[in-house]
């Protein structure tokens, strides 16, 4: 049997868009939200674009996932963000109390795991390192062309 | 000799976008940008009304003061704000290199200091307890209010 939407599937959606981040010279970071198996918001890191330090992928589709919505609470939702968020993002995710948090590459340096994992909801479970390979290939790539 | 730039005068100046938000039925945090002695934005509280969690005070005048100065980091900036931020905000200010950073209450629960300092950019100063008293009693008073 072929489970179609299970956390891969969803993270090659959030790499979709992560390529789109690239597309337009921004730190290829991609994110989708999914409620009840079904995306109701995606988005990509946009903090050139808009001069903006908070356009971080996940910042736009919890934005997005509360309008679609209706509600601000995202406890029956799940992120699934192609590199591990920083506290920003953690932080918003807090206050949203989104039920699940999936990431596929490590961020060494901003990740939130560096610095606390008490800044979780306590109820947002994590799943860490789908499609890690890919999406930790997206970011080397879009460096190794800046140098 | 009356200093009237003084850290007291701009908390004053978050002070009355706090009450804005109180006005609106929010919970009462404002905040304000200052650069080179003048206030380049202004904002308050407006979770319930956007329904987005990341409309904190801080985060939407981050953003503001980015679009007023055409660049997104925020170095020779400082931030007032009427309540101790969370981590989403303090992780904003992170990013933005924000010069210092001014609170006037503290918050015992969601207060960035509660998990980690080391969210803190390590060129950004913090200075608290500003006109603590009454950020402290706006918050009480709204509280009380709701009771």
């Amino acid at each position: 049997m072929v489970v179609r939407f299970d956390d891969e599937y969803f993270m090659r959606e959030a790499l979709k868009q992560a390529r789109q981040a690239y597309a337009g010279d921004e730190i290829p970071v991609g994110a989708v939200i999914v409620c009840d198996g079904e995306i109701i918001a995606r988005g990509y890191n946009m903090t050139e674009k808009l001069n903006d330090v908070t356009a971080h992928a996940e910042m736009l589709v919890i934005t997005s996932a509360a309008e679609q919505l209706g509600g601000k609470y995202l406890v029956d939702c799940s992120l699934y963000v192609t590199l591990e968020p920083c506290v920003m993002c953690v932080g918003a995710t807090q206050w949203a109390q989104i039920g699940k948090i999936v990431y596929g590459a490590k961020d060494e340096k901003r990740g939130f795991t560096n610095y606390s994992k008490k800044i979780l909801h306590p109820k947002t479970k994590v799943v860490t390192g789908i499609l890690e390979k890919e999406c930790s290939e997206l970011m080397v790539g879009f460096f190794k062309n800046k140098r």
